[in-house]
């Protein structure tokens, strides 16, 4: 097929990212041509600008523009609860429910043996560092809930635990709005053992 | 929810493109955010690459990146037919199934009285004006079938016939691969027309 070099090469590079097959990239790719330079121009300098300006909070390693993230940089946050997660990306979907607003602290992953990841490549040893001053009362650990996720749960509750600090999991149950007849069997057991008085 | 500024722009940005929910946004900023500097820096320049360097062939108004696109400079092409297609985009269909050696003429648009969009609106008379020197043998209608693309083929039908130019059409009928129980009665109705002896 004969197409035009810079058609062919940003259909290439849309093709790179995540979900983006052919027929969207090339959706795309119309989409550019399409619109207005200004358009264009700014869809290109929004990506420079998140790479260039974005970095880890120096306190809890989520992503920051300044050295805290706006989340540590809040006075209205509540110190004394900390929030673990593996990864940057789990903490729009705590934020959005509204429910919790004490401080995360973000992993970086979670302790996989098999692939090499040991405590030590996870930021663990700066999570214990904030838990020393004695400021923090809870820390809920919201690692997914697989196997490498509860493992690492299991981990730092060990750790955290003689500190007299109070360590909390994520509920398991069945998901709001689910149907009991579709619940996997693992899930509907937790959802017993968890069962509480109404 | 308190989010970066630069991640949230980037991720409104992602929103503005086609086929790109909230969800595939923040999927996509995530890769910008998790690559190299110099993986955003490709993407972020053959956007305005693309922008900067592409615009329309003079003689058949398909994308080029010099006065005539690929197809119309390529000596290899056949000149005595062309292709009349409704926008660039569905150039590399055509091209993609090895069947077509010509050229194309893109309308940009099609006729459509209800939006306002008249013969004067497309690239008729540029087309017509390809048509005069006599070298054109044969011109392919290849426009949608769908109402609107139905009637401009009709309508240039009438004004290329006068010239004793062979005019085609392509040919409706079932998909190939598909299933006669599934063709709806339009499109069967069509097929069975436009049966042919074998």
């Amino acid at each position: 097929m004969q197409i035009v070099p810079a058609i062919q090469h940003l259909q290439d590079e849309f093709e790179r990212l995540p979900g983006i097959g052919p027929k969207s990239a090339q959706r795309l790719v119309y989409w550019v041509l399409n619109h207005d330079r200004a358009s264009a121009k700014e869809l290109s300098d929004a990506i420079m600008q998140a790479k260039d300006t974005v970095h880890f909070c120096k306190q809890c390693f989520n992503y920051a523009e300044d050295d805290l993230c706006p989340i540590c940089a809040s006075p209205k946050r509540d110190h004394s609860i900390i929030c673990v997660v593996s990864e940057p990306r789990d903490i729009p979907p705590i934020e959005s429910t509204g429910t919790f607003n004490g401080l995360y602290h973000v992993l970086n992953g979670v302790l996989a043996p098999l692939e090499g990841v040991g405590p030590d490549d996870l930021h663990i040893k700066e999570l214990m560092a904030r838990l020393a001053n004695g400021e923090v009362k809870e820390v809920i650990l919201a690692t997914n809930p697989d196997v490498e996720g509860e493992t690492t749960a299991s981990y730092l509750a060990r750790l955290i635990r003689p500190l007299g600090i109070k360590v909390t999991r994520l509920a398991s149950g069945l998901p709001v709005g689910g149907d009991l007849e579709f619940a996997d069997e693992v899930t509907l057991g937790r959802a017993i053992e968890s069962r509480r008085e109404i």
